[in-house]
């Protein structure tokens, strides 16, 4: 795991005041209360419990909370709901987003419920899982010959020349006060965590659930997760400027942008007290990990904590530790391999 | 599957008035929502959606309710924080109870929470997954040679000699009335299900959730699935009087008794509207669905809602057919093996 480093004299950002008094981000706390009430309950409340087998393995006591157990099995639909409430309450009616997939089924999801037109664009080497549960929700699924980054130029395209609404993950505050609903929630539970390991990849997750927990639980630890394959907001946030890359390499695919948002990072430096990276033989061993020791199906980028401890124990060490199980959309053949012993 | 058979003249147990006014259980729904109130949180409440994607595979429209995603993987939890709160306000401080394992990993842990003494009887052939865990949870763990109907008849002599209390999966109306509240939860839910499909083992589940089913959503059909190489409260419930069973031979440990209890089967009786069998292989595929489809990790007993649809697409076409994944508590190498297409 290659840690953070914070640039010289910039003071750690362990306290409440230091984080949000100081310092201020694009959220609110009352909308985010608000957005809870536009959420479909299914996906409210989700799992929050203590994994006790992991902690041999791990170290530290491990907590999931556990966003996969919903009709789209992803986090996503938090925030399309508050999007989806919010069109349908102003009378709009067709929308277009980019997503790795997740997002993508979820803003199907929420738009099927309430009669929008909704159209994803995809890069075609998403995992056809992705794919097509998008169409089967009853998305117009755009496929790119790019990377998701491609996909985002051309849901810009789509949504110009068809004067639709643009749903930009994570740069649309919808999306992080939607993510930010699952942090009102682990503050609110009986247990406090000593860290909270977040899965980092357009920023949504982390910004929204970073800034509930430093407001509501500022003695938590934020601490943002990505792949070495996949660096760029991590770069990003360790450099406190937006750092681009030219390609991604991980199977975490749905973390995998080259392209940060500015505002996002702005956001993710108040919230965010780390920002680490992890290898992907982490990633596959802390799915096989949750498989084996939680009876978690869980896609790769959902493993991004497990792996962040793993590879740094001593950080860890007898702490109570959260992790956000943010998606389960697997191909069942890779998964087959990566929860494999005897993979090579 | 082999479904039921009535007896001629035997009227279908389909109306509330049939079920529930002209006989009686021993379950009474005051007290199931009294259980409810001293369940701890984490067992309560749990994930309740429909997985689309099991649709055009199953031919009817699937719901889970998932009883997986807390500390001990299983509904059992339910139960035993039931009659965990009831030993600690009469100041009781020892209990034993016989076990497949998942009963044993609940009582364990909610016996820890209250500081009493517990001690599980199991079949040293159980799952060891399941063995280590109620060693891991703190009970003394006793193992018998023989099946289960060997350890329960070890846990009667431990109560005996050593003057503590024994608990009798679902013989004990607690373990029951924490399973009703499942039932509780499903039918206070938006939507209405044609037919639940129960695991029947022992028969706590199914006597509750039936019970509190037919109280509150009379016209939903409670059908209880059984593995044909564990068929005795099933054969029982058939010919109306316990039939037993000289052995088990199936993957379903979890519901592998050979001696139904006389007042359950009166229970059973009142409540189920079907019991049918369902084969090996209809298990496994199950459990293969649930994973591709669903992301769900399940043990062989779980998956028996979904092989009933399997062995009878007919009966459940167009349905909206509601299922209880009751337990995940799967040895990892037989999982790998059994979520494998390619096998033999």
């Amino acid at each position: 795991m290659t840690s953070g480093h914070r640039p010289p004299g910039c003071p750690p950002r362990r306290s409440q005041e230091c984080a949000l008094t100081n310092a201020t981000t694009r959220l609110h706390l009352d909308r985010v209360q608000a957005a809870r009430q536009v959420i479909n309950p299914a996906f409210l409340d989700t799992p929050l419990y203590v994994c006790e087998s992991l902690a041999p393995v791990l170290g530290c006591e491990v907590s999931v909370k556990l966003e996969t157990a919903n009709p789209v099995r992803s986090f996503k639909g938090r925030g399309t709901e508050v999007v989806a409430t919010q069109m349908a309450d102003a009378g709009e009616r067709s929308v277009v987003c980019a997503s790795a997939g997740n997002l993508g089924q979820a803003l199907a999801w929420s738009g099927r419920q309430r009669g929008l037109d909704v159209t994803v664009v995809a890069s075609r080497f998403a995992p056809a899982i992705k794919l097509d549960r998008i169409r089967a929700l009853g998305a117009r699924l755009e496929l790119v010959d790019g990377d998701h980054e491609s996909a985002r130029d051309w849901a810009v395209e789509i949504a110009r020349t068809e004067g639709i609404r643009l749903l930009e993950d994570s740069l649309d505050i919808e999306t992080c006060e939607g993510a930010a609903t699952i942090g009102l929630e682990l503050a609110a539970a009986s247990s406090s965590y000593d860290s909270i390991l977040i899965a980092l990849g357009g920023g949504a997750l982390a910004t929204g659930v970073g800034y509930a927990m430093k407001s509501l639980s500022p003695e938590t630890e934020v601490v943002c997760v990505q792949p070495h394959g996949a660096p760029a907001l991590t770069r990003s946030w360790q450099q406190q400027r937006v750092v681009t890359t030219s390609s991604t390499s991980t199977i975490a695919d749905g973390v995998a942008g080259r392209y940060p948002i500015a505002e996002v990072l702005a956001d993710l430096l108040v919230v965010a007290d780390d920002a680490v990276l992890v290898r992907e033989e982490s990633i596959v061993t802390g799915m096989r990990l949750l498989m084996e020791h939680a009876g978690l199906v869980v896609e790769p980028a959902a493993a991004l904590g497990i792996a962040a401890i793993l590879e740094a124990p001593e950080r860890f060490a007898g702490q109570h530790v959260v992790t956000i199980v943010c998606g389960s959309n697997v191909d069942p053949a890779a998964y087959r391999g990566w929860i494999d012993p005897a993979r090579p």
